[in-house]
Order: structure tokens, then sequence, then C-alpha cells
């Protein structure tokens, strides 16, 4: 008994690790659908969010997978990284990946894919253009919260928006069936996309809580600090 | 007399400058097509054999504008870099960079433009994709092509090709009205777009010349020695 106070009391002066022995999931970057061998459809997302929102969990002593579409930023480190292009790409990775804890949706998934063309599409000289026929893409988000023996503990989501930020993001956490939702505004005017801060809104079960504008990062270690003291209260791990 | 003669003797055994005094203005990359605030098209261009051939043509003392699309990719050294996304965009910055002897259009340029949305188109639950309007750009190679004071003396285009390469090059150097075409397959088991390496096809009105498989570098210093033979067949320098 005092070898395991003592083991416990160095571990957590060195570095609290409150998620230690705990599994997450984190999605980033934009999703890539393909139009036709060379084109496609993709979004502005830089996968910083996301990126940050792994490190932090791993730096709290998460095992960490990051299920990322196309980004020039460097891997975190100490996170396991599945690297994908499309929506369903992401949602069969993330599904590979569970169970877990806790995930944490960052991505920005496209909505849409295009019935994709085996060849380039060639422009006809007077010609009308192609038309480009959208189908939904899987809903990862909702599809992951559903209730099930697999449906991680806490479900986390961001909503991207331009418009009605908080109202919008509200209805998006009833409609997904997540726990929590981070809303942020992604006008161009903010910078948000590829920018380093951040402008958030947790919208949880208890309300709409408005954060400062923060870095990325520091954004992110306050989700990992409240991920990890949530699930410290829906199950107090055993003590040393 | 001399003097001349040892100067020019001096200055082509550092390195032969066949291109000095000529302007170029070369275009490389994708383009990318807003949809809305956050969504856009692009492909899958890395503009490394445009920018190997801006490098190429400064290297053979031409004074090079660039004018590329969103890349990962260094600047070339020497050249001026004009940034741009959209097609107009770049028509607009390669029409501001005339008059020039030379313009290489590697871009790799979207034939279409979406209407764009000024907010973030969103998903209505249980409601049909929404319908992408597209529009054909202006065709950049075909309007700079178009016989006047400010045509370029040489103008050479690319083909991205996925199938029957040669024969569609072919017929797209008469249609645009370029004096080279430079065919490539980009058929994604080939690895060219994003890839160090290309196989390429000149086509110029003395018919089709293959090219072997050569770095982007190696197929970009051909080029620019063939540019640079041709400028001085058509009107050879005052002797120095």
């Amino acid at each position: 008994e005092i070898i395991a106070a003592v083991k416990g009391f160095f571990a957590e002066s060195a570095a609290p690790r409150p998620l230690a022995g705990r599994r997450a999931v984190v999605t980033s970057g934009p999703t890539v659908e393909a139009i036709d061998p060379v084109r496609f459809i993709a979004n502005r997302s830089s996968g910083k969010q996301g990126h940050a929102v792994a490190a932090a969990l791993a730096a709290l002593g998460a095992e960490v997978t990051l299920v990322s579409g196309p980004v020039t930023i460097p891997d975190p480190a100490g996170v396991r990284m599945v690297r994908v292009e499309s929506a369903r790409d992401m949602l069969a990775a993330c599904q590979a990946a569970l169970p877990a804890d806790i995930l944490v949706c960052a991505a920005a998934v496209a909505d849409w894919r295009v019935e994709a063309a085996d060849q380039k599409l060639k422009k006809q000289p007077g010609g009308a253009p192609p038309a480009l026929v959208l189908s939904e893409n899987p809903d990862i988000l909702a599809t992951l919260s559903q209730a099930g023996a697999r449906r991680p503990r806490l479900v986390v989501g961001f909503a991207a928006e331009t418009e009605t930020v908080v109202e919008h993001a509200v209805a998006k956490r009833r409609r997904k069936g997540c726990d929590w939702i981070l809303a942020n505004d992604v006008s161009p005017a903010t910078g948000t996309f590829g920018g380093d801060d951040n402008t958030l809104h947790l919208i949880t079960d208890h309300g709409v809580e408005d954060w400062p504008r923060l870095t990325k990062q520091a954004a992110a270690e306050r989700l990992a600090a409240r991920i990890a003291e949530a699930l410290a209260a829906a199950s107090p791990k055993e003590p040393a």
C-alpha cells in the first residue's frame, strides 16, 4: 500500500496522466472526394485543431488513434496515425479503431461525394459543363454516436458554421446524438480555417459555455482536461 | 571587337545564358475554385513540373514570372512569384505579366468553376444534396494563344490526359492555337501527379517527339533548351 501510494505520488507530480488506460479516437483534417482521376472536392481544414486535440489527449496519457485526411502539418508525437482520403474511408478507419472511451470528431468531413468518373472528364468544345451528381456521405459523427456496445463513452463533435453558430450547433448536437459539440465560426474573416486561433463554444447537456479566443493548442488542452474530468466523474478510477 | 569577343567567350563558358534578355511567363500548380466559404474543387497537380520549367528557363537567363496556384513545394530561386487561386485569377495574372517572348502553361487549370455560395452550404436532414452549378472557366491557353500584338512568340501548353494521350494532345494543339503541346499521361498508375518523373510527348507542327521517362527537372531542362533553340532560330541575336 505504501509503495503504491508513493508510485502514485511520483507519477502525478511528474506529469498528471488522468487519461492513462483510456483509448481515444480523433479525426482531423479535410476529407477529399474524387470527381475523376485528377479532380477532387476538398475543404480548407488544415488539421491543426484535430491534431492538437490528439496531442493533448496523448499528453494526458490516453492511447490515441488519429484518423486524418490529407494535411501538410506534422504528425503529433505519440499517437497512432491512420491516413485517409474520403469520408467513407474515414468512417471505416474509425470503426476499425474502436472500441474507445473517447471519440473526438474534429475533421471537416465532406457532406457529399461525387459519383466519380473512371476517366478524366473532358471539356467538349461548345458543350455544356458536366453535371456533378452528388450523393450524401455517411455521417461519421451520427453513425458513431448511435447507442450500442461499441459507442465510445464520450463522443465530441465539432460544428464549423458561418452563421448563427451556436443555434446551429445546439441543433446539431441533438440531431447527431453526440455528447458534446464544440462550435466555431469559420467565416473567412475569422481566419479560423488554416489559422492558429479558435473561438469555441462548448455545448453539453448543461448548456453553452463560451470559451475565450485561444490558440488551437490551448483550446485542445482545455478540451482534453474537460474530457479527463468528465470521465473521472463518470467512472472514478480505482485508487492507486 | 576583341573585348566583346572575350566577354562573350567568358559568359558562355561560365554558364550559357541563351535566354538572356527574353521574358517568360510560366503557370504552375492547380487552380482552386470555391464552392462556398469552406469547400472547393481542386486537382492533384503538385506544381513540380511547372516550377521546374520556370527554374530551367531562369537558369538559361530568362526573366521569369511564375504564376502559381496553391502548392506546398518551395518557390524556385530567381523567378518572380505571383500566387493565385482561381482560373480567372490566373488568367488575369498572366495578362498582367505580358508582354513576354515565352509562355508555358503548365498549370492544371480547372475547366469549370462553381457558382459559389456566400454562406456554407448546409446539409438539410432528409433533403437532397445541393446541385453544383458549373460554369466554364476562361481557357487560359487558348486566350493567350490568340493572334495579336501581345501574343508571346512561343506558346507552350501541357495536356494532362488519362486515355489516348497523344491523339487528344494533337487535337488540343490545333484547337487552342498554341505552338507546342507537351502531352503526358496522368492516370493514377503512372504516379505523374505528385510524383518526380514524367513521360512527355512534344507535339509541334513538325509532328510528335516521344521523350523518354525523365525526372521533372530533366524534362524541364530539355524543354528550356528546346525553347532557346527555337527562339534563336526564329530571331538570331546580334552577335556579341
